[in-house]
């Protein structure tokens, strides 16, 4: 009989938003007629940008004729249209890109979880902790070493390098999923400096960056200085471009980043994840590599930073009614995700159980993220503007009770 | 620094059709005006039919409008929409699959490499040979022992299990890539016996079933009784209705299929598999599964079932100069594949090299799947009525010559 991979079962039994959907379903079998609103799951709810209907539309089209028609791409890392889009928007923020160093995917999950196929199960893993389940679970399938950062109230929930505590690979995530803070230029170096000491990688999720509006939080890790050598980026244009279910990412694996296996023999990362991929992924749907690459227009992007300031402002609204309710947040700026203390010392699936009893609004328990994230909760700014105001009506006349 | 998983450094540099892209590209730079015929790797040329052209662009427009927009899938399996067509296509079979046990992918390639994650890297897995490299790849990455069982000559290029051996993992794919030989009901039968006997797990790969015309020959190996308990099957609509730059799949995970855990626990593959892709994948585009249902609708099976007789008119062009040259192979019968034996003693390289400088097509050296392969040689019937017309000429002219 096959032996299963038996560091599955010391995973928790289901991926924690399937958990969540599990509660919310069962509630709403009770109270069929419940006006629930959706703060949970970080889902956009915005339309996609009319430009990438339309590109996707064209690309479709051009699949119903010979002449035009794709089949496999030669590569499976993405066409060059899509690549030199990518490109360019790195050079906004004066990164340059060669176009091998970027790997189009179909959405950030998938690389961010097969990454690590690429390296030894016999590594010592670093995550901040609360973090988005997949570093974790990807890295527990594997039975590898976790070790953990603590992000934390006294760190404003951005925790930072411990120079006597060794690591190999380094997740971080800015701006954060759950805790909405960001990493500052001046940290990320830090972090950088940290990894060439233990000639670590890091793993960069910058998801969401399109949400950044301080200057002095970088969009990429390549704005830093050393980057290039240390760090693999993850990106997505689900939250960029309302992508949840168009399923399109990009993963950049710099040219320059290379380490020596026990043999002394010189590997180059971007080679063995290519190698991983060529056997195991067949690149994106070409319609939606054209919608991903009318993003990147002029008028793509104008599109989509009308649905960025539409979160920001939910953001801001969510925000203020934690301001007004003394409850204490991280994020809200730089992204759309609060990360608020739950009130009256209320556990996390606690207060999920409580606004969704009572006021029935759906959130997001921070435990589920891990230990830092315990008394801690996430509200998304992804919803819409009038259910937002409603559900911080809710919120605040229940809190106020 | 980290230790890279070194599993790596023994396979193949590259991709085998990542070699002969850079062989034929080596060639067209020293002979750009050279009329080149691809007869290699297994793309089709014939544009997506049109009911999914229509149905992708319909889906595309629902996604730029608020009402219809849809982001994250709830399960990340698929929509029902498309499962209850999938298993709709199943019952023309006869065969009978509840909607929780089809799990929509972005292609065969995919699931194929990945399902691996959930056994333990001490299993036999084993692998007819010649085979699909993803097979044997993935499991090398991961370390496994891989037995072979060989395809040949003598056996019609058709492995048949050998009950003195013992595996854990078997992969059969039939219509089989790259020899086009498929196993008859009563030789699956045989297989499922086999994987009974040794408490094995199939893994079948069902990506050419469209291709199938023999009524002896079953288009799913759960057509054949028994291998609910003991089979994964996975297809594709790559072939079946030319999304090879679509990329949609699914595999079917049976509920009866379990196995025991060392502790004596009772574990679901559905749910193991399920709880990997739940943290390294997140479905699917929408709009091409859209396309994807499009395919099982009447006016699709019909528009797809035009192409595929106009590939199969292609492969009954090339057995028929394999015929007329006296030169042996399997396939071209159930399948896109002709696969025939280098003549005048040339290896498959050789064979390769020749008919690439000599008269410009490319085809696949058998060796590229496995050392069965090695003096035999792939072509596919996958390309244009007229180029397969002409590169069959040239081949009987140089072959004649």
């Amino acid at each position: 009989m096959p032996k299963i991979n038996e560091n599955f079962l010391k995973l928790e039994k289901n991926y924690l938003f399937i958990n969540i959907a599990k509660k919310v379903n069962s509630f709403l079998k009770k109270n069929p007629d419940a006006p629930l609103i959706r703060m949970g799951i970080g889902d956009v709810t915005l339309p996609i940008a009319p430009v990438c209907v339309e590109a996707m539309k064209k690309g479709a089209e051009e699949m119903g004729v010979k002449e035009t028609f794709k089949g496999y791409e030669d590569s499976g890392t993405g066409y060059d249209f899509l690549k030199k889009a990518i490109a360019g928007y790195y050079k906004k923020f004066g990164v340059s890109l060669e176009l091998d160093e970027i790997r189009v995917n179909d959405g950030a999950k998938s690389d961010c979880g097969n990454i690590v196929d690429i390296f030894d199960d016999n590594n010592i893993v670093l995550i901040t902790d609360p973090a988005y389940p997949v570093y974790v679970d990807s890295n527990k399938m594997s039975g590898r070493t976790i070790i953990y950062a603590d992000s934390n109230e006294a760190n404003g929930f951005a925790a930072m390098p411990d120079s006597s505590v060794h690591a190999d690979l380094i997740y971080l995530c800015s701006p954060n999923n759950p805790t909405g803070s960001a990493y500052t230029r001046a940290q990320l170096k830090e972090w950088i400096d940290y990894a060439k000491a233990n000639e670590a990688i890091i793993i960069y999720d910058a998801a969401y960056e399109a949400f950044i509006t301080d200057p002095e939080v970088p969009h990429s890790i390549y704005e830093v200085n050393g980057a290039k050598e240390c760090a693999i980026e993850m990106c997505s244009l689900s939250k960029t471009a309302g992508f949840t279910g168009m399923r399109c990412g990009y993963t950049v694996v710099p040219s320059a980043l290379h380490v020596t296996t026990s043999n002394g023999e010189d590997v180059s990362i971007a080679q063995l994840w290519g190698r991983r991929q060529g056997s195991k992924f067949n690149g994106v749907s070409y319609p939606v590599q054209c919608a991903a690459a009318a993003v990147f227009t002029e008028e793509g992007l104008k599109q989509i930073h009308e649905n960025i300031a539409y979160y920001q402002e939910n953001a801001a609204i969510i925000a203020k009614t934690m301001d007004d309710l003394g409850i204490q947040y991280t994020g809200g700026k730089n992204s759309p995700y609060i990360w608020l203390k739950c009130p009256k010392g209320m556990s996390s699936w606690d207060f999920f159980d409580y606004l969704l009893e009572k006021i029935a609004v759906v959130g997001t328990p921070g435990e589920g993220f891990g230990k830092n994230g315990k008394g801690w909760f996430r509200l998304t700014a992804f919803g819409d503007r009038e259910k937002t105001i409603e559900a911080m009506e809710r919120v605040k006349k229940l809190l106020s009770e």
